[in-house]
């Protein structure tokens, strides 16, 4: 095998590595969204076990900056527009309604962590119910089959 | 009824209701800390696809914060010396190394997140090794069932 050819294969080798380890495929895109959304599952139940006080209850405004920090990955994690996993496509033909509820989560979540510093776990608890989880679900998220 | 024996029924109801929405039993504390290591799971598994670029590498830094602020309640989840789940005993027979790891790891990841921050995906992805969960794991995860 001739140099010029052994470059040629190791050039073409690593454009082919590049473009590979770059693309990101729909499963991808869904697999990626999932891991955000499942850790909002978890940290919203370690938030509901510390309401009810079964969990430290000191650990709230950590959990929730958690919610808050983690939701804002998630419109980055939507911006594909690839229908799978408990998406409905409403994900995406509403995307301005979709993203602007992602955005109130963000902010509400927030200032919810720093209610639970400021005022502590009870005077919080009151005010999860203004998350309105089930509002967003009911339009955008298909039941577990 | 007078109105001593109301009040005194009040008074006793009220301090059930403090005792039992107070006491966290066995399986809360295993439900808790399954919630934050879930969350390091789903988080960790979002760091793998953006290492392999098959996730937004914008998002890198942050993931790790999430991590890093995770990790941090971990400690908490595990000091009550309640055995089940995926938890092995050596958790609590090894309670000064275990929490020494997860204040490691809390430290790592957040270098790490820095990291992300300044120098970029590439840099960042070479270092990730160094979080070494499979060394921890063997100690005091017990394998899947």
């Amino acid at each position: 095998m001739s140099l010029n050819r052994i470059v040629s294969v190791l050039v073409i080798g690593a454009v082919a590595f590049v473009a590979m380890a770059a693309r990101a495929d729909d499963q991808d895109d869904i697999d990626y969204r999932q891991h955000i959304m499942n850790t909002l599952d978890e940290q919203m139940a370690a938030i509901q076990q510390i309401v009810q006080h079964r969990a430290p209850v000191d650990n709230l405004s950590i959990h929730l900056q958690i919610v808050a920090v983690t939701a804002a990955t998630a419109k980055d994690a939507f911006t594909a527009k690839v229908p799978g996993g408990r998406a409905k496509p409403a994900v995406w033909a509403n995307w301005t309604d979709f993203s602007k509820r992602l955005d109130e989560l963000v902010a509400s979540t927030a200032a919810l962590a720093r209610s639970a510093k400021d005022t502590g776990v009870e005077a919080t608890a009151a005010k999860l119910g203004t998350l309105n989880c089930k509002g967003c679900h009911d339009i955008y998220l298909e039941e577990k089959k």
